[in-house]
C-alpha cells in the first residue's frame, strides 16, 4: 500500500467545506473525484484539519493509501482536473499507516484583519474589514494569554461534537503590516498555532479580541472566558472569510 | 461650482470596465449613480484612466462639479451606497475646472505575475499565472529600454481610436518577491509611469517582455518593437486581471 501525503491551497469560497457532503460542493469531494480517475480506484483521504465553509487554506495536508504507485506528474496532472480554486502544492511519499489528522502534532492558522476607515475592494473576501478602533497592544495582551492549556469552551458552538474542551496553544501572536498606498490603516494577522482546534475557534477568538481592542471588553474579561466559561460570554464568531489553515507540524 | 476630486480602488472583474457603457455594469455607471442620489441632480465624471473590462485600480482619480457644497461625510455615505467592489478612498476640493483626463501628469500602472510551477488558487483573479522560465535579467533589461519617448504602434490593437502612437515612459520596473510559504516561485510585479497609455499598451507590453523572459524572443528584438513596429510583431495580450491602475500625478 503507497501512502501520500499531499500539501493543499484553496479559496474555501465557493466551497460548503472541506468534509463531503452530499450533494454538496467540498473540497474533499473534488480531491477525492480526481485521484479517483487519476488512480482508476476508490480513494479516501484523511486530513488535518477540517475546515469549514468558506474557510482558506495554504498548507492543509491530507493523506491517502492505494494499492498502486501514484501516477508519473500526479501533481500536474490533478492541478489540471482540480477546479481553479484548488491547488495541490505536494504530494511525497509518506510512512505506512500515515493519518493527516492523527499524526498532526499541530496546526498553525491565521486570520486577517483589514484596519481602516474604507473597505478595501481587492481585500473584500480575503480579509474581516474592521472599521473600528484596533488597539495593538490590547490584541498583544490577548495573543499572550492565549498560550498554554485552557478550556476552550467559550470559543466553540453550543451543539459540539466535542468531548474534550482542553486545547494547548503553543504560539500565538498578531502582527501588523501597513496596507499599501492609497490605502490608509493596517493588516492585522492572527497566527494561532495549537495541538488542534475546536469547531469556530479561532472565528470565536478573534471576534472576542476585536472586542477587547476595540474597548469594548476588558483584558481581564478575555482572560477569565479561557477557564471554561460558557459560549454566551464569549464574543461573536468572526467571518470565515477571513481565516486561513496556514501549516501543519508532524 | 464647487469641483471634487475623488481618488478610488476597485476590483474590475465584475465590471465591463471605467466607462459607460448602456446596458453594461461599468464602475463609471456605479458611482454616478451613486452620486446623483447624493446630490439630487445629474452628475458627470471626468476620469485618469480609462480602464478596460477586468482591470482593477488602486488609486484611479475622477473628478466632477456641481453648483452645491458637498453633502456631509460623502465618502462614507458614497460608500455605504456602492458595491463591495469599489470604495472611494478619498473625496477632496480641486480647482476649478479640473479635469481628472487632461489635468494627469502621468499615470503608474502596476502588473502582477504569479511565477510558479504551480497555480495559486488565492491569487487566480488577481495575478497572471506564469508557469514558464522567468529571466528576472531579461525583464529588467526590457524595463529599461521602455524608459524614455517611444513609438508604442505595436502595442495597441491595430484598431484604435489614437491619432498620436509616441508615449513617455518616465519610470518602468519590475520587482520581485518571493511567493509566501508553502507556495514556491516569486509574485513579479510590473511598476510602470508614462505620461499616458494606449489601449491594451501595459497588457501587450506585458505579454511580450515575458516571451522575452522566457527566451522565446531577444531583447534587441524587444528594442526594435519601440520604434513604432506593426502590432502583429509584439506578443500576446496579458489579461485584465493581472493590471492595476496604481497612481495619477497632477
Amino acid at each position: 500500500m503507497g501512502v501520500t501525503r499531499l500539501t493543499i491551497a484553496y479559496d474555501g469560497a465557493p466551497f460548503a467545506g472541506w468534509a463531503t457532503q452530499p450533494g454538496l460542493r467540498t473540497i474533499q469531494g473534488e480531491i477525492e473525484a480526481v485521484l479517483e480517475r487519476l488512480f482508476q480506484r476508490r480513494v479516501s483521504l484523511t486530513v488535518a484539519g477540517r475546515t469549514d465553509a468558506g474557510v482558506h487554506a495554504w498548507g492543509q495536508v491530507a493523506g491517502f493509501a492505494v494499492d498502486s504507485d501514484p501516477p508519473e506528474a500526479l501533481v500536474q496532472r490533478a492541478n489540471s482536473m482540480l477546479p481553479p480554486e484548488i491547488a495541490i502544492l505536494d504530494a511525497e511519499p509518506a510512512p505506512d499507516g500515515f493519518d493527516a489528522r492523527r499524526d498532526a502534532r499541530s496546526r498553525t492558522y491565521c486570520y486577517w484583519v483589514s484596519a481602516g476607515q474604507v473597505r478595501h475592494p481587492l481585500e473584500r473576501d480575503r480579509a474581516l474589514w474592521w472599521p473600528y478602533p484596533a488597539d495593538r497592544e490590547a490584541l498583544e495582551a490577548c495573543a499572550a494569554l492565549l498560550v498554554g492549556t485552557h478550556d476552550f469552551t467559550a470559543f466553540t458552538p453550543t451543539q459540539t461534537e466535542h468531548v474534550r474542551f482542553e486545547r494547548n496553544v503553543i504560539h500565538a501572536e498578531w502582527r501588523a503590516h501597513p496596507l499599501a498606498e492609497p490605502f490608509k490603516g493596517e493588516l492585522l494577522e492572527l497566527w494561532i498555532e495549537a495541538d488542534s482546534f475546536m469547531r469556530h475557534m479561532v472565528r470565536v477568538l478573534v471576534g472576542t479580541m476585536l472586542e477587547v481592542a476595540g474597548g469594548r471588553r476588558s483584558t481581564d474579561d478575555f482572560k477569565s472566558l479561557l477557564e471554561g466559561a460558557p459560549r454566551d460570554r464569549a464574543g461573536d464568531t468572526a467571518p470565515a472569510h477571513g481565516l486561513y489553515l496556514a501549516s501543519v507540524r508532524y
